[in-house]
């Protein structure tokens, strides 16, 4: 997306209290349009540019370069607001918080790290990422003093979207890692992402054709392909998983709410009910308790495992693999529980709001396939198997961009 | 439709074995097109056609006057067979099974209901309906020797496919029951069926502007609105939650078996997963082992329920309320199961096929959309309290357009 | 247990609908006398009389020969029957049937069998059986003509019970497999059964010292340790894992008939619930509709798999390990189907009842205690495994003692 | 209990941590012999001489008077480490908190209740209740200056434990609460209580014979039956809901990790599971990684259901009985969820230990057969109706002792 498009139209609200109330206030907004966003499933740049005025998206960086000073415990909640008014934004804003934090994480050098987040946060840029582990990877090529980068990323979130991006590619054997702007030649992304659901998430493919990479782009020195990362720099799989819990429950959140509304005003009450109104049925109450009860439980889950990420990274670099892994079990525990929830309560809210709340304009399957896609992104069955390691053998999880 | 559109290309296939494999065969051809079929959402007016040239839609009616002669054990397996290859085309098969065959309960002139029955088979005709209580009903007005139906269902399966409808209307204070042909003047067929599911079955509404009703249409006297009706003519709703339990059952095992083809052809192992393909996968084989034992059991039991509403319908017009209640007891614990049971297995059989199955081309949520949204029908947890109540309490289920 | 003990007191009924009549009634005694019974946790010497007496034992030997000339579709019903009044008492009959079965599939000689089936109708054997692959064997030693038998096996279901069993033993390296009748000397049963469940099934441990095994007793040649049994020798595992499956659903459904005659007779109303009776509570209801179609259908599966097992059974030698081992992944399927649905409803089943239910001379936790200790005789999720090896890559079970 | 039991032999550990400490020291103790604790059934006398000693009981009080000066989120913790060792324990601390906590609610003079505090601390009471509403209730009769109390209260928790009660009567046509100690003549314990689950928690009958009662005895003057009483002493219901809550996940923790224990230790690897040991179990490790999830999300909502309540509760007087009744129902929802779970975990542990687990000396049934039982306090769909109620319709818990 070009940076140009970017309009301050309104000083940025920062104070947590003012974060978390803007973001509930644009989450309406989006929930209003969601039915129609999810019909079109283009990128969704003006509420992107959206989010961009309201501040959110510097909402983890320092308060003394212009960012909202918040930690990741709140920062998660963002991603749950946002989520509950449309899951792709949700999903949108989680994988930039990531992705713009990384910064911190891998540039071992603090100043051009810290120079970074203020051109960031200056900037107003949202990031993206390019790292899929499970694509053929990307390949940098040597000009000179100069690379040029060359391949092909088969599904990239927030392509479109993406102002910077973070990548790594084969580089004379090693993996080189990089934080790029998008705006330089040779960035070509492809309008091939129509799945069933996270409509909005701008996830195609992306090719590089000889983009031009230089050294200060890079974030690190080039590694081994089996060098053990820096401990901090592999925060980013426990966060970006909390980032998939909350868009997740934030998404079932906003299911359940928007039943809840359709019981109240439309709804009718079954012939051998005996009631009067359907928000009196006797079932229909029975299971909105019992989807209110599974969705908080799974919220405070969320919650407590973001609580033990954050204070696992604020060791910073002193932080231990041991201490890394203790934290993302907790994550991954919220992972598997955020899963079962979601998916359990975007298929059930149907049951409350009847057979005329499946015309085709309320788009109410949305949620549902929304949580059934990106659900998948790694195999449930997998993540429960490493918190049962833990748990019963007390093995961390084994770093990979996928734990 | 219009009746000329049928063509009759082929002889009839008959005999119960080659009913079965005809079923499967058009089945098979329908799962090609299914997701196509899906997105266009059309009235499926070739593939009625088709049907109709094979013989299945007369398979319940006596060989004698050129019917299949199946009972409704076999019936009930071919709407589950079509349904396997297309959710839509099971539900319409089904339905016009139910509304074929009424007119011999209701009709009590054997006779006319004979020769009512002759007609159907030798033009082919499918049948449908306009009796949905939930809706404002019709009104016949007295004009001279004849009636004019006038009024509006706001949802009224296979509107454009129908040949003959039952209808029921109120006359003077009664209620007037009779059976017509769709192509007399007056019948309008609205294009608004547009939901997240079933999009084939056809279920817009139908207006009738002084459509033409006669004497010789009645298929009883006029009745009183609360006049028990005769018990052998409730055998329509046992029988349509029999229609309704069996392309449920039909779409999950179609689901299952789109599934299986891609874990087989497409889908990747999982990187920590130790195994070289995915369909050696242990927590795939597992899934695929409960979800083919929870299919099998609500088939088992679909096949039973069957068997009992057909030995209390072989009793004819001596079957008594209490015959005809328990046998319904039965179909109804039959579609309690199987609303489970399909619900879940089609959301769940993407954690077979993963992350790239959600594509849309392949739309491999229509298999969840079309269960989701005909499980609506009428609320899961009152057929499960009218199946309790007969289980505790002895009680049959009151009759009515619902149970 | 000493033969002499069988008192024939009256004539055996034989009559498949005398069979199935007579197992009711002895069923329904049982019932109530089960608390108590499960309270001592005593072999039941007096009820397995009760099962000699009155034919039942024999049900599945040609009436030719005095027995009841049953299909294994009906003794399987006769075992659910019978658990429906005590589980442990459902396990015997069940055991009984198969090893007393075992004879005629393992011995090539058909007279051989014929005259040892004579035997046992004529005696009215209770047959069990020494074979768990989990255990370190037993041993045979030549002593000239004969051969001594020592060993220990851990749980001998039908210890003291057995009046003939099925044995295997390492003999020169190879498996020799013979049938003996427990009153010769050095059987030695310890008192040793003391589980949570399955109280009365008599499954401690027993000793062989010296015990005098013959030539005659041997029921095939010994064979090597990893020789494939012929086929129709292998119909014990899916016909014990049908026992399995049959006594799991005839528990399940005494708990929920225990269940229901207190909700009628003893549950009180809950104080906000408005009705006048527990038997009319909403929620009540809806769960015993759900309880009950769970179970209709589970038994419906476990009679469809029983047929498939009988249909290959059938064949007698001529039966084929794919014929063998379709048969059996149904059999398998409907394993799992009924470990789910028995622990399910078993637990549940005090939501109907309420607070007071819970006093211990009722005994209501029997129901789940019994299948949860005996649904672990081997993993479920390995048996789930199985039938998705089955489904999904058409491999059929891998002939053991446990598939 | 007589009082003069209790031996001070250490002195008191109160900080925050220590108590945290010494109750999982103590429940340690108590896991080691919670099987023969159950086989027992008896009252805990000398396990509540333990608490006492260890300052536990006391927790809730103010330092200032020698109470550990927790507040209720720590005090419902100390109950779920408790009931981790053993559940009744866990249930008798928990149910004493609130009836020692009551008196600060309900006795409107300060200076009073103070007074009861400071002797309840110096004499470290044990405190229970006799207030079932669904008994018929106790009398009241005035005898001069004084009452006598007389009539029956079938369920007591803790009846032989208690050193001090609340308790209602009927007086004159109103309601009379007050505290008495139980160590007049005429407070009669019967040993009845003989229950499958919760053997250890003291829970039979209670009868008073001319129990004297005394005015001071009173804690509020007597009261209309229909009287809204003051909000803040109606905080017992939400607390106690609370500490059914705590204690069941406790117990479900309980179970847990006994069965990771037997795995690591006991547990055979499955013969066709390819593993060495059980621990490495594929299936095994997904299902305590599944169980873990669900377990740390109900706890992460106990303790934020938790901190609603204390937040309420920190208003005193001045507290609305709109606050009381959304922080009840977070309580409420925490009390549905903890039932799923619990119960799920305690029945499904034995799928992690295999088929010896189920030998009765372990009596693992225990951990299922404690939360079957209390879970039946009040039904579990009532309370799933009451959250829906609040989420639905913005209607607060209608106050009871029940909810």
């Amino acid at each position: 997306m070009s940076q140009s498009n970017v309009v301050f139209a309104t000083p940025h609200s920062t104070g947590r209290e003012a974060l978390l109330s803007t973001a509930a206030e644009i989450s309406a907004d989006f929930a209003k349009r969601a039915a129609e966003l999810d019909r079109e499933g283009l990128p969704p740049l003006k509420e992107i540019i959206r989010l961009k005025n309201s501040g959110l998206l510097n909402a983890l960086h320092a308060s003394q370069i212009g960012g909202g000073g918040l930690n990741w415990v709140d920062a998660l909640k963002l991603v749950r607001i946002i989520a509950r008014g449309e899951s792709s934004l949700g999903q949108l804003i989680g994988y930039h918080f990531v992705n713009s934090q990384y910064i911190y994480w891998a540039i071992e050098d603090d100043a051009r790290a810290h120079a970074l987040g203020v051109e960031t946060v200056a900037k107003n840029y949202y990031w993206g990422a390019a790292v899929n582990p499970r694509d053929p990877g990307l390949e940098l090529t040597r000009r000179g003093n100069t690379y040029a980068l060359n391949g092909r990323k088969s599904f990239s979130t927030a392509a479109h979207i993406s102002d910077y991006i973070n990548a790594n590619a084969a580089l004379d054997g090693k993996i080189a890692s990089f934080a790029v702007p998008t705006n330089r030649p040779g960035y070509v992304t492809n309008d091939d992402w129509d799945n069933i659901g996270q409509r909005l998430s701008d996830s195609g493919s992306v090719e590089f054709r000889d983009f031009p990479v230089y050294e200060e782009d890079f974030i690190a020195l080039p590694s081994e392909p089996d060098a053990p990362p820096p401990v901090l720099s592999t925060f980013n799989t426990p966060l970006i998983q909390l980032v998939f819990v909350n868009f997740y429950l934030g998404t079932a959140e906003g299911a359940l709410e928007a039943a809840l509304d359709y019981v109240r005003s439309t709804t009718r009450p079954w012939i051998t009910s005996g009631v009067g109104k359907a928000a009196d049925d006797p079932y229909i109450l029975e299971r909105v308790g019992e989807f209110a009860a599974a969705l908080k439980a799974s919220v405070a889950l969320a919650d407590s495992a973001a609580q033990a990420v954050e204070a696992a990274l604020s060791c910073g670099r002193e932080v231990t693999a041991r201490e890394r892994g203790e934290a993302a079990a907790e994550a991954y525990a919220a992972k598997v529980h955020a899963t079962n929830v979601s998916l359990d309560i975007t298929s059930r809210v149907f049951e409350l709001t009847g057979a005329r709340s499946t015309a085709s304009h309320y788009r109410f399957d949305r949620f549902w396939r929304n949580v059934r896609t990106h659900t998948l992104h790694d195999p449930v069955f997998y993540k429960a198997k490493e918190v049962g390691e833990f748990v019963l053998n007390g093995k961390i999880p084994a770093v990979s961009l996928y734990s």
